[in-house]
């Protein structure tokens, strides 16, 4: 009897977040999702699509409007010298680290309107929503909106010291270097090693995303509770056999590295597919030399990438399959040699106690939710580096992204910044 | 024993020919060889090979030291208004048509010195022999050395009425075109029509050529009995499914058209080799788009090219694979579609009894032969159009051609010089 009260009290109390704010403090859905017809204006393309790249017109412009609706907000708003924009509001004990949270409002060249969009303004969204319920948490929250998120997580880089001076050489989809475009934001590429945050400098960061998958779409799922963001490895193949005229070599006399490279295609896909977990492989380009007709090719080199939230199981995938290639060329008399391709992305795992965070805030809120990786890119990979991180996602339609039919419900948003808004406040108490 | 005494009759009497001439007139092997190397200078490159393409420079000086052969060999020399150099020599018999026999001296650029210029060479010797032997054919003799053989069989198509004028506006390897090369030769493109030959007009026409390919090398055959020059058909074979993020769609939600597309290069090879015969199949060119190693390709388009003698297996084979494609696709969700590719190549058959000829003259000298189909194009299937068609081929040195390192053996260049002969006195005295 006394083992069951104590259950019961233990239930109650962690019942306590849901009792005080569950039904309570919720964002203004019409009012986000007209900001969001309104920022989608700036760039939009004759193909209904976002031209709205990093460094473009319409990217300053837009970050004009930005800036205002932050204002608004009554945020303390300032640009660093990495061109991010970002918004204060002091919490209750100054002491405490501040909470961050915020995504991009940069696109793709002919992209859509809500990836990146979907976080930034649900975060303002918050803030204004804290402001007309007078809530004020203890610690002191932080709005980021980074820069130039699709040309290489420029502005989040930046921020946690990653951005080096080759990098800021590289030209943009503005046509610009990003050293130049991050001047036109009016920052300073001289100066970004005065902006670095050191691990511990915030308590946390929060982004919330649209998925650019179809996992919550297809599952009827609200909210994507993110486990973390892949690690992505790339590998070259290249089989190698021996040029021959079509007409003249007869078929058991060939070296011809396209039949061992078949097989490594379909090897790919099974052998991704007969390990458990979300692991994805991809072969998205190849070629044949010479690349005739009318000749056995005497080289053909493919691409291999592997994403997955364990770096080590990437490896193991990719020796399993590195073997098969060995053995296939071996049965076609052709050789294989592999060449891995630096791309400098490690996993980013989301911190645990805030992924319990986020699925407790969405259910309290009445939402299915679903774990998954991130398979693309974000902000929130690097701010990784430095914070307890985590990332919300909400469904996109057909899991489309990166085009102008990318689409994600005013419900849907709102259910985003309803839980981003509840993860915050939980988190305030818990950190506390 | 009446039987047997009408046997050995028969066999003696079978024997005539050999008993005749076979050890009597052969070329000289050494001059033949001379001639070869002499020719190998004209265009000889840094890296060995050969950049006479027809019309440049080189080609325009060998064509000078072919025509002054030519006259040595007592030939009455022209250049007809395709450019081709006919040589011809007087019969007994001024009512019978000519028997023909030639090759080309053009090469691929960085070709080698065998293919075209062992039939061209070997058939001025031929005359050559039989001027030192003061032999007399009943048939007028003519040799003919085609106009760009390599550049599409210009020479040859113009002499049989297949040129047309689309075909004389294309440009040749020489940088300048078809019509214009013809002019540089001395040709004239506006009066072909006069120079035509129609069926008839030769007795027949012989071709020495190189295989190009390794069956008689690694079965070290001394000829190849041609059996005719294989047709050939290609087609382009387009998958398409849907273009995706390759982080951020599952495995069992893609469209992958690489996948159906790695099926169907496996069996176009099993396929292929499952029928009987020589025919042969070749993927030679593959590309996916977008083309990026980190997205799921949308499309994925590659070529089949099928030789064989026989346009009707060709079609057979052809008819197989598509339906196997149509699967494949359907398996991994995607479509395919497929485009027949127009190039005019009918297959063209041999003469048997000139076969037959070539086999019997070939054994008569002790050599071994083989019967195989020409994978490759020859002017001799133009020819084939208008008159009994024969080839003789030689061995190519682990089957390479059109390479610097294309190589037959001074002896090997004799055996088939010697075939050639042989089988012209056979049929001068077998068209009687």
């Amino acid at each position: 009897m006394k083992k069951a009260l104590f259950s019961i009290l233990i239930y109650l109390f962690l019942q306590v977040p849901f009792l005080v704010f569950s039904q309570k403090i919720t964002v203004n859905a019409d009012r986000l999702h007209q900001h969001l017809m309104i920022l989608s204006k700036y760039g939009m393309n004759d193909a209904g699509g976002s031209d709205r790249v990093a460094f473009s017109t319409h990217d300053l412009a837009a970050r004009d409007y930005i800036k205002g609706l932050m204002k608004e907000a009554g945020l303390e708003v300032s640009v660093d010298f990495a061109g991010n924009i970002i918004g204060k509001r002091a919490g209750k004990n100054a002491s405490l680290k501040a909470i961050a949270f915020g995504s991009h409002i940069d696109e793709v060249p002919n992209g859509g309107h809500y990836d990146g969009p979907v976080g930034s303004l649900g975060a303002i969204e918050v803030i204004q929503t804290l402001n007309e319920q007078k809530r004020m948490t203890d610690h002191p929250l932080e709005v980021i909106i980074f820069t130039n998120e699709e040309g290489g997580v420029i502005g989040s880089r930046a921020l946690v010291g990653q951005l080096n001076e080759d990098a800021l050489k590289v030209v943009s989809n503005a046509g610009i270097s990003q050293g130049d475009g991050i001047r036109l934001l009016g920052g300073d590429p001289d100066r970004l090693s005065e902006i670095i945050r050191q691990p511990g400098d915030l308590a946390a960061f929060l982004e919330l995303h649209i998925e650019q998958g179809a996992n919550l779409y297809n599952e009827k799922m609200d909210i994507g509770v993110v486990e973390g963001i892949v690690a992505i490895e790339w590998w070259e193949f290249t089989f190698t056999g021996k040029a021959n005229h079509a007409g003249t070599t007869p078929m058991n006399l060939r070296k011809d590295p396209m039949l061992p490279a078949a097989k490594f295609i379909l090897a790919v896909n099974e052998t991704i597919r007969a390990s458990e977990g979300r692991q994805v492989g991809t072969v998205g380009k190849i070629a044949a030399s010479p690349g005739a007709g009318n000749v056995i090719p005497g080289e053909v080199k493919l691409t291999l990438e592997i994403r997955d939230l364990s770096s080590e199981k990437i490896w193991s995938l990719f020796e399993n399959l590195e073997l098969q290639a060995e053995a296939f060329a071996k049965d076609y008399g052709v050789e294989v040699s592999v060449k891995h391709i630096e791309v400098a992305s490690k996993p980013a795992l989301a911190d645990d106690s805030i992924r319990e965070l986020i699925k407790e805030s969405a259910t309290a809120l009445g939402l299915s939710t679903m774990s998954l990786p991130s398979g693309a890119g974000h902000d929130a990979q690097e701010m990784a580096r430095i914070a307890p991180m985590g990332m919300i996602f909400i469904p996109s339609k057909d899991g489309v992204s990166h085009a102008p039919d990318e689409y994600s419900s005013k419900e849907e948003i709102a259910n985003g910044a309803n839980v981003l808004l509840k993860t915050i406040l939980a988190l305030d108490k818990k950190l506390n």
